[in-house]
């Protein structure tokens, strides 16, 4: 058993949790995570605070405590116990106060709140992101910031809803398939916002995997009609001058950043 | 115009982002917020250096710069500038070394990478989430981790998303719908997995506001149809006994959070 871990927050602790991940995944040792959202009162607190002895006293080592609280009261509590902490926001506050001659106001903390304007473009996003999938219909492409291209199972539909979800882009996608490929060309109704469109692209031996794993032995996973898929839309890429990345060896939150990055479209934080 | 900011790393730059936004959002000012992310060779550090020094000599103000930059060569060339920097990793990553008496070994570094087993299950859930939002069909229900029901627009449909793309969780989403609400039951297809089941509402003023921006002045939209739907659905869930939260207050975030927190469905990283 790993090193006992605690991700703590007054709110969802999604970023003590990502951000305790990215600091704990340069360790090459295991760890045992646990995540506990939404301590918001001292009773809750003190439970927590009563967990992380426990853990102490049954293993003999001090488990790690990442937190983001921001109510001291709260925070307070969670010091006070047998853990090792690693405060993610004070760390950074105290200093900045003093940088920027400005107080901190924990009140007006608002990661991950619907209090601001951008939330609901946000969700117009996820819902465009939903509705434009797959080209399901192309009568919204006005719309678009961004229209995803590639064969089947390339990465399009993650990574739109990840354009979407993350940075409130409105991304569109259109799949080539087995049909299209004896004389493939761009459809005119795609033509019309060539420059919003970006190819995605795969390793004809990935994408095999990939689609083996959903309809095993089929012709549609068949290596022969991978290779020959992928090789006619890197063709037409070329030909039509579209920009391309290809996914093979790239997480979600890499493709979403790596298209941001060379289309220049502006991020949105929330 | 508000004191310039960069979120920099050699990788996405999400992290450094996200955690910055949460460090910055207890300021009471206004931040003008740039990211650079894939700063991978020292050419390309060179010219960041040289953006955060000609912002320094334009502003007359040092720019704050966030990083979480792993390669220590790139990460010295952005030390060298002018910036007052927040060095995300290594705050916590020395510290840590120290504690656990494990050097970290930044090349291991996998945040945001698909390096790992959990990798495919989250894009299957992701896949999944698409092909069961909004009772497209109901066959699959078997492999649902959870099953998200409730009226027109209360946030099914980016709460599923959320739920697989944050956290591997396979969810389905089901609508009620005006036709439902004579004689409101839950479906006998849904019936068979009750224990998947959660409930979300909505305040019917803010239903009737998240309609009207989508069918303006149509009976669906109506203050008098959203407080009937919520009613009957509510009245249904108590009977029922789902258990539910209300949305309205809430982020996407917030909402897949609470479902966890409550469910007791585990978290998945990646």
């Amino acid at each position: 058993m790993g090193r006992k871990v605690f991700f703590i927050s007054d709110g969802t602790a999604i970023t003590a949790e990502v951000f305790g991940h990215a600091v704990l995944s340069q360790f090459p040792i295991d760890f045992e995570q646990m995540t506990i959202p939404f301590v918001e009162t001292t009773t809750k607190a003190k439970e927590v605070k009563r967990r992380i002895n426990d853990s102490f006293i049954t293993t003999g080592e001090r488990p790690l405590v990442f937190h983001s609280i921001v109510n001291s009261e709260i925070r307070d509590i969670i010091y006070s116990s047998e853990a090792l902490d690693y405060d993610f926001l004070n760390t950074f506050v105290a200093p900045l106060e003093h940088q920027l001659g400005v107080k901190a106001d924990p009140r007006i903390h608002r990661t991950h709140s619907i209090d601001n304007d951008a939330y609901a473009d946000r969700i117009d996003a996820i819902h465009y992101a939903m509705e434009n999938d797959d080209g399901i219909t192309l009568k919204n492409l006005e719309k678009a910031d961004i229209i995803l291209v590639g064969v089947s199972r390339c990465g399009k539909t993650p990574s739109s809803l990840y354009l979407s979800m993350q940075f409130g882009i409105k991304a569109a996608n259109y799949p080539f398939i087995a049909e299209d490929m004896d004389n493939l060309k761009l459809p005119a109704e795609l033509k019309k916002y060539k420059k919003k469109i970006f190819g995605l692209t795969i390793d004809p031996k990935r994408l095999h995997e990939i689609r083996n794993q959903r309809l095993q032995g089929s012709t549609y996973a068949s290596l022969r009609q991978c290779r020959m898929e992928v090789k006619e839309v890197e063709l037409m890429f070329r030909k039509e001058r579209i920009p391309y990345i290809n996914t093979t060896f790239h997480s979600v939150e890499e493709i979403a950043t790596k298209i941001l990055s060379q289309t220049g479209i502006e991020r949105k934080m929330f």
